[in-house]
């Protein structure tokens, strides 16, 4: 990041593209997948990038994102914006259930359900964002996520219900 | 944005502080902000720059907000992540509100409810988040936007209940 | 409803049956069913006998319901309790869908999202309750309802998802 | 309860105005008041024997309540109506709340969202909705609900955000 007078900043980061291993999706069960990815194996999703995610922690049925907040993620009130904040709580969400799920067996958000409890700002220090499996059927899956900052403190909460399907055969 | 042979991309991007324009919010009105905001005068918050918003439109009680999806949105699954969706359905709620308040009125928003009702990937083309005030009281008010490609078919929808009141005087 | 000296009041209503008519539910598509409930000449569900509907209207992909605050439906504040709220908002955008399936086609409401914006009281007078579909899937649904007081003003908004199946071929 | 042949059935039940214990909300503290309620020198509010509660077990911060599902509670469809679950979930939600203000502060439900994840009938035995705050902040809390069977099944969930006010004087 570079910084200006004139309050101007630049910020170049990287990505990979998504496709390159999305074949591993209908071979590899969700554990191991995200597994992969938190040891640094496999690249993570290019919205990781985007928001910039500091590391994650990932457990059968519960996975963990951590965040620095940034200038470069503030709303016009001068705060996290409350997106970046749903980017987290979805991302922790989903992932908890994809932990739990077996190899070709996809899963799609139906909803988010967020609570903004606390203002976050680049003093809040580092975040961490833990999602859970609140109860799984068949065909649907409840999902939750907490964020909480490093006092403790719940700055948001969300729930998500998720829709399970075999994936298309290919 | 370039490309590798090796799948990976990278992006530079810039944004403005916010707090060089922060004591605008004090003492002018939120149409008359969005509508330089709208017209160029005035930088985007951080949070625009960094999903790379294409434009928006004001009117009093309802912003609009566009969006080209693009690869640097995507989750795992090869599809915008929620939490862009989110983030736009969030501004163009809460924009929609600002857009009535006086200055030296500020809001916050308590929550967001979205529904994810169509995958969205680079093919989708330009997409618009439409927000409008559902019902203002004294202390709180309720949003609402959506999310349309330009098809005119609903992607994603959000209610937002937010909190309004008087900024703290400096 | 009787009424005694030390504060006890007492009620008797009566319902039917819902079995009485459930096979009609795999023959007959929803507009008509409903219509026929409208009419009179098929009877409501218990629920609506439970808290006094005063009245339905139906159109297709929209079903109003009508009821009177009664001192039965209150919450130890006074005011009418939010489920009762609840229970008009959910039918509301429940029957609405119900309004646009062909027989044999089921339903069932995945979720329901309420926003109180106004207490209700005895002294409200009558209330509306519209529900309306705004999005229609091949798996869910996205419908909505608002619960107006005689003034027009918004008491309470709701959006709810369903998922759409075959009923069970019996 | 009654029944004809003719399957329509009819209930006599009771309640007391609450207007005769309104006066307490000012001088009595939540868990006070809660625990009289629970021991029966204290009537319920008329919705609790509108739905016909079963029983209540306070402590401070979790109020759960226990129901017999019955025909009276049903929808179209033959099970419990989603009315009804919201209703449990909303009272052990705000109960919850209730159970940790002292005399004199008010509180209100803004919101209340609910999933329903089992459907119930008068088979399913009788159910546990336990409530519990997730979080409390000066003027606003996030409490939540989970309604269980015998089973310890998850059958629906909610969380509700809730304004806190000082009551005002009289």
């Amino acid at each position: 990041m570079t910084q200006t007078q004139d309050h101007t900043r630049t910020r170049t980061y990287a990505w990979t593209d998504p496709a390159a291993h999305a074949s591993l999706l209908a071979t590899t069960d969700g554990l191991t997948l995200l597994r992969r990815m938190e040891a640094g194996e496999l690249p993570p999703p290019p919205i990781m990038n985007l928001i910039d995610i500091a590391g994650m922690q990932v457990e059968e049925g519960s996975v963990t994102f951590f965040i620095d907040p940034r200038e470069f993620h503030y709303n016009p009130l001068g705060s996290v914006h409350g997106g970046v904040i749903s980017t987290l709580l979805d991302s922790a969400a989903a992932c908890s259930l994809h932990s739990t799920l077996p190899a070709g067996v996809g899963y799609t958000s139906l909803d988010l359900t967020v609570k903004f409890l606390r203002t976050v700002t680049v003093d809040s220090g580092r975040l961490a964002c833990k999602g859970s499996v609140l109860q799984r059927g068949r065909r649907t899956a409840l999902t939750e996520a907490r964020l909480t900052d490093t006092a403790g403190r719940l700055v948001a909460h969300a729930t998500s219900s998720c829709m399970i399907f075999e994936a298309p055969r290919s």
